[in-house]
């Protein structure tokens, strides 16, 4: 039987424990922690990290009683902690803090805008469709799917029109409300019952003094109609990033004047 | 003696109970649980949320034995969750699954920006002053900050360059890395020694053919430069969210030739 946890460690001289990996009876608990930390004091380690799933949830006080705080928790798992150095402020990263929400600006060839009125809110407003971006899904991706999820409109990216960061909201969490401008490629509205009130097309001058729109969302259709007169888009470009070599989505002004850079190309810039 | 919980509902017919504000004798809460959840599927509740404190973490594995999953966490709080309906999909908002991190694009008036690198790297290549945005904290802030505690360069917000999106990052959460031209209003360095190896000033030509700058912060540089070369910036406005009641900073392209509409006065937008 071990007589302490092994974990991984990491480049910053921290250790990870996975409660999965070294499963143990919970009575061994304590005397395997208890001679772990010692181990990793004289060894100068100093982050400490507990992964704890569900199935393994005694841990948790036990960890607590122990000193360990909470970091952050996904469906299945409690990841906490303890920092060991007591000669260096503590140095842990934060775990994510901003929610990520998409709407879409959808106008039609007869300048109207796409709307809705949501089923559960307060108060019925007309908005944009929209909602929250998935764990591992593109800005873009996200609006046309609440698109058509709510709305059954196909549509085709055309620009980023804005974003709107702000804090305090659900989860005690910060927001970012992504806004871009979508194409139609499909015109007949079939609504979501499960989400929406109301759907319509409504025409764009209607729109801008409705009492019923937010001076917010009338503010992201004075920034569309900016971007359709001055012609000035912020584009996606999809690259590849060259160490980590995964995936990224870039967005910056357009440049109609300049193709693709050799450093573009490097990214394989598409 | 309390025979269940009581909790506090929200509009979602969901209930949630604080550890802290309904402590029980750890004995008596297997029976509490039991008769709270009896009471409550009575009641057609829909989630049940438990937001247990550390000093009460014994509560959750009896928790988790009763079919809780965990949702999030921060310092000194789990929250667990139970989706009560049979006959409904669960429909629980994600927690927060996006870093937020931001880089300055410092230029002095001899075509120099501002490059550091960090002394925890595992290759050290130049890259942009910057770091992680703290909760609660704005893009624009965070990078004047992050410019100022590596390098002792004080500066001013220009404008939003770019941002990048990537999956799959630290936590397995998704990331987004916001560049900002920033300019500066004091010169000499003073590098941070705790984070930071060199810090210099270099020419914007030798930063755009160095073999230790990656493409991406290439690419961002290009960026600068066709900012500055075509004057088209994305601005940072403040106001006041109408129904929220909370400020909110709004990024997209500026309108040049526009004064505030009468929706950026009822934004109180400044």
């Amino acid at each position: 039987m071990a007589t302490s946890f092994f974990g991984a460690e990491d480049r910053f001289r921290g250790i990870t424990v996975d409660s999965k990996v070294e499963q143990c009876v919970l009575s061994d608990f304590p005397n395997l922690l208890k001679e772990s930390i010692t181990q990793w004091k004289k060894n100068n380690k100093r982050t400490i990290w507990f992964k704890v799933h569900l199935d393994q949830s005694d841990w948790v006080p036990l960890l607590a009683k122990n000193g360990f705080k909470f970091h952050h928790a996904k469906e299945d798992y409690v990841m906490m902690y303890l920092w060991m150095p007591k000669d260096e402020l503590k140095n842990i990263p934060n775990y994510a803090h901003t929610l990520l929400g998409v709407g879409g600006i959808v106008v039609n060839d007869k300048s109207q805008v796409l709307v809705v009125k949501e089923k559960y809110a307060t108060r019925t407003f007309w908005k944009l469709p929209g909602g929250y971006v998935e764990p591992g899904e593109n800005l873009v991706d996200a609006a046309m799917r609440e698109v058509l999820e709510e709305t059954n409109i196909s549509t085709e990216f055309q620009s980023l029109i804005s974003f709107n960061h702000s804090h305090g909201r659900a989860f005690g969490c910060s927001d970012i409300y992504v806004v871009v401008n979508l194409k139609p490629t499909s015109y007949e509205i079939k609504k979501s019952d499960q989400e929406i009130s109301e759907c319509i097309w409504m025409d764009i001058q209607d729109y801008l003094t409705h009492p019923e729109i937010h001076a917010l969302n009338k503010l992201l259709l004075e920034k569309y109609l900016q971007y359709k007169n001055n012609e000035i888009s912020i584009d996606c470009v999809s690259g590849i990033h060259q160490t980590l070599n995964i995936p990224f989505c870039f967005y910056s002004v357009r440049d109609s004047k300049k193709s693709i850079s050799d450093v573009g190309k490097q990214l394989k810039i598409s």
